[in-house]
């Protein structure tokens, strides 16, 4: 184990147990300093990891372990990967160094890994719907000492599923405790009208600071004679009704409100926690914290670029870059950010959607350069689909842009809201395929799957940058109804990539090498490996054809009939799950045509893949290029032999 | 067409122009009565039909196309079942007797039918996100004076999407007017905070009544000595920030708050209407309706009951039965509601849950007999999936009973927070296949699809009732995992329902008959169909084995290899798209164990399929009796000429 020395209190920590017996709460800012710290010294070499949040929340993290009997007492970390202090304080302080690498520890809370990870998030605005189960789940056992407490950032609010289980849980009389974690941002700045109103009861007149206000008044207001004493009374009655009850969205939901507090001091978060541990029924308590509290660089300088910086010096506060030798390949991001403002200078219907993630898919360069035609929705899947299909029932084009894990957030939305009325609204789903260190909660597996079987839809993937380029100008240059561009994570192949736009016709494949022994059909740039997966076949005598489908729906069904016509050893391979995946559709139009042929079908299996690099979990998977050769290789002595037996 | 007669003043209303034109303001309560009875005339008789929630918004509507200028200003109907008068007045009261009958008129709003359904609906909440991008794209056109209206129910603002679309309404400078339809009801009356909210400022001193108060106390305060104008002036400072901005949910939300006003005060509506059309930014307005207004059965009955009554004696309102002669096969709805009711009797960690939809699943049932074990937490199916999740950690057995098409809101839910962790949780997916009259929004087509490519999940359909019992036994027998369980809406094939229960070994399948030619494998009770197919097949000399698969995930691959060692001619059937369903699972079984034999997948095609009664889409689709005869015909003949020609 590398040598990361913790500090002097942080190293007796092995479990909060050890915070809550050896440490009396004037110690808890050094506690919290050390676990500071020690995040600062392992992530800034390690890198790979996300940085801002977790020091944000260190303070919070060290009071909720302190006041709360964790793991009895249930703590529920939204999104979390704000819970490296969590993680530090509850047995894995040792293992920390291996932070989202293969094998390693989760990035984020995990139940397998630990008991005080009560609930496995990776998603955003999960927290208050498990821990209602939660604590609904300890009333009817009668465990009504038990306390059930979910952590949420104000970005991870604007997404339904938290309304959702606000609107029960301010229903129910159950023992919880909501922590709104407010720091005024998701990756990217926080929007919409609920930030609004958040920095409103912050930094105006806060609810709470009104209600004391207009209280003290009242108290006071005797000494002004008898007839304010009648207007005391009246203004109290009055008042009853709203600033009790209504005066705050919180409190709509019948849900007592606290704050808004400190949430970089540590002491006074423990001495408010202990006060509502005794306070029943449904609270929320609206911390104030800053995204990279505590090391400097990170405080003063963009969230969002501290928000996962990579290796850092921890002195310099100088972001590491290892800088390539040769003209390296944009990220498909880049190619999306920059090419979406190229189309849209020329058609001016094209709009662009994301749902909180500007940065992270480059819509911010269009929303820099279009503030009107690009649109920032917030952590809010479902609506920034059923949105693009608003827009795209008024003649616009829009791209709306999500994460393919995320986007299961908003299949009925794409379903029932985009295909069924087939309108022209561009899916380009980023993350599409294994997305690496964020493992199971985020690999993009599942997309090709559940878009394929949506009637209307065009589900296509490019092999490289200019493909990207190409499907997009597609999907825009007539009424062609849902379109989806899946691509994964990271860098093309393409240095030179700024291409000039050409149509693909849709559903058209391509044939990239003629072979005589069997063929690939790939998916998406997971067919650059294969490429070099046949080179190789190749010397060892193998002649593979290959080809780039680009479309798994519609299939081009003229070069299926060529491929089933001279092959009957067919390898597919797509960077998404088997079951129902491309491979699948192939498998249609094989039984569709009564075609017959030996049929492997690469892909993500049918279980969860944790994290690690995407060439790891390629290997792992068996569609690394050695996998696909050696599939290649067993096929054919396989069919040989079989061959040979008959 | 039968002969329906409209009013003297409805008569003369084709489209919204003549509304506004004929009439003058003092009229539109007439005009309102006579929407009223058109609309109790044709469902009264017809049937088939949802009833109560037009009857609600009688008024409302009339006075929506009277102010706004439709098709120009666009309106958008939340969940759409509340549109039938808005049907009548735009050009489709001809065509009113054939609603939801196979090529009549659409339950729900629908572009194709008619520009004034400017958003096709049927799944609830999405009006604010669709009315937005209108809005947003009207804007972007510089059309200043189109106004934008969205009218939701109080439910449906429930489900988070209404939130997601909220907080970036009131972010926004938008022309939008979002009219709150607040009746108290989903199908079921409305729960969770929410609506104890709006009770609250609906029957209380509301936002607006305690303002007016305050306001001219302080007007009057003048009068109590100079005293008394120091205290005013403190008070109304310290107010400001509340009262002003905060006081109100809504309003939180940054969106100006009217009301609540009186919906069926036709009137009143035009006037505070116009009001809003010259007040720019978003709004809402607040309108109390009661569902089956004006029509006494209706209103003064169960409101649930007279949801969708079928049909009745308008005179008396006696719901017309028709009584069987013999004793019938019930819904698989009530052996669900008995069946979890005795199951939980038995097993203490059993639990239901329910997203509003406690009388259609009949987990009311359970609701009456065990409140403590069984929720409704409101249109909130993601938050049911999570919330279930929740309690499974704490090593509860949940029951979360979905519509199979609204499962589609909750996909990631089931991907990401129960079948990630492993949870058992069973999902009992209803309306599983085609649902009938409701049509393509409705139909419960992709949930094989999309819950089979789910790592971890087991997938079920249950071919008869006593099927049904003994898989909903089985999921709470032991730490089974996630679970689904599909079923149709509807009756089953045995009257005498009630068996014991018994475990099924999970993953098997059972031959139903042996055969000689062919095989049939099918799922579900679509299943008892090809009972009768095979007994057809075999009087005209084609002898066909009948596989009940029982489940799609993991397939019982000791079968199939039975199957597939002794046929090579297989029809799949199953009630679900085709496009990645069951079918193709048996695709995948076949070429991952290498067998050849010709399949034909029969099941829901690739396009959304319209409305119509459950066996007039069966046969639509080519899988009710008489299709799965000829599919079975047609293979062997066709075989037979490939060999011969052979």
């Amino acid at each position: 184990m590398p040598d990361y020395k913790p500090g002097p209190y942080l190293e007796q920590i092995e479990f909060p147990k050890d915070l809550r017996e050896k440490f009396d709460i004037n110690q808890l800012s050094q506690v919290s300093d050390e676990v500071r710290n020690y995040i600062v010294d392992v992530i800034s070499e390690i890198g790979n990891s996300h940085f801002g949040a977790s020091l944000g929340v260190v303070e919070l993290t060290v009071a909720l372990h302190y006041v709360f009997n964790t793991p009895y007492d249930q703590l529920v970390w939204d999104v979390g990967h704000q819970a490296y202090g969590h993680k530090l304080l509850t047995g894995r302080r040792k293992i920390f160094h291996t932070n989202r690498l293969y094998g390693g520890m989760s990035g984020f809370p995990k139940r397998s890994e630990s008991e005080y990870d009560t609930f496995g998030v990776g998603h955003s605005s999960t927290s208050i719907s498990g821990a209602l189960g939660m604590a609904l789940a300890s009333k009817y056992k009668n465990e009504n000492d038990r306390q059930h407490i979910a952590v949420i950032g104000d970005g991870s609010m604007t997404a339904g599923l938290a309304f959702e289980g606000l609107n029960q849980a301010g229903f129910t009389n159950s023992n919880m405790l909501i922590v709104l974690n407010d720091n005024c941002m998701s990756i990217d700045p926080n929007v919409g009208a609920l930030k609004e109103y958040l920095t409103d009861i912050t930094t105006s007149h806060t609810y709470n600071k009104v209600k004391d206000d207009v209280w003290k008044l009242l108290g006071k207001v005797s000494k002004f004679g008898p007839n304010a004493q009648v207007i005391a009374s009246k203004i109290s009655h009055a008042l009853k009704g709203t600033l009790l009850k209504q005066s705050n969205l919180f409190e709509s939901f019948n849900l007592r409100y606290f704050g808004p507090v400190d949430g970089h001091d540590v002491v006074g978060l423990v001495n408010i926690m202990e006060d509502l541990k005794d306070i029943p029924g449904p609270k929320i308590l609206h911390v104030l914290t800053k995204k990279g509290k505590g090391y400097k660089p990170a405080e003063e300088g963009n969230a969002t670029k501290w928000h996962a910086p990579g290796v850092f010096n921890k002195e310099t506060g100088e972001i590491i870059k290892v800088v390539p030798k040769s003209p390296q390949a944009p990220k498909f991001q880049e190619v999306f950010g920059h090419s979406i403002v190229e189309l849209a200078e020329k058609n001016d219907k094209i709009m662009g959607v994301t749902p909180a993630m500007p940065s992270g898919c480059s819509l911010n360069i269009m929303m820099a350069a279009m503030p009107d035609r690009a649109f920032d929705v917030g952590i809010a899947e479902q609506h920034a689909v059923t949105f693009s299909a608003g827009l795209a029932t008024q003649g616009m084009v829009p791209f709306c842009n999500i994460y393919s894990s995320f986007m299961q957030r908003a299949y009925d939305q794409v379903l029932h809201d985009v295909a069924l009325q087939n309108l022209n609204v561009v899916f380009c789903l980023d993350r599409a395929g294994f997305v690496g260190a964020d493992g199971a909660t985020h690999h993009g597996a599942y997309d090709i799957s559940f878009m394929r079987s949506i009637p209307n839809m065009v589900v296509s993937s490019p092999i490289n940058e200019e493909e990207l380029r190409n499907l997009m100008y597609t999907a825009q240059l007539k009424d062609q109804g849902p379109f989806t561009i899946r691509y994964p994570r990271g860098a093309g192949v393409m240095p030179q990539w700024k291409t000039p736009f050409k149509e693909i016709k849709v559903g058209t494949g391509k044939k990239l090498r003629a072979g005589e022994d069997m063929a690939f059909l790939t998916i998406g740039p997971i067919g650059n490996l294969t490429i070099q997966a046949c080179d190789t076949l190749l010397e060892k005598g193998i002649s593979a054809a290959h080809y780039d489908m680009r479309f798994v729906k519609p299939l081009d069904e003229a070069l299926l009939h060529e491929v089933f016509s001279k092959y009957n050893k067919i390898i597919t391979i797509e960077d998404g799950c088997v079951m129902g995946g491309m491979g699948s559709a192939i498998l249609e139009f094989m039984a569709d045509n009564q075609y017959t042929a030996h049929i492997q079908r690469l892909g993500i299996p049918d279980k969860y893949i944790q994290h690690g690099t995407q060439n790891q979990l390629y290997a792992e998977c068996g569609y690394d290029v050695e996998g696909m050769i050696k599939a290649a290789e067993k096929m054919i002595q396989k069919d040989n032999n079989l061959t040979i037996s008959k």
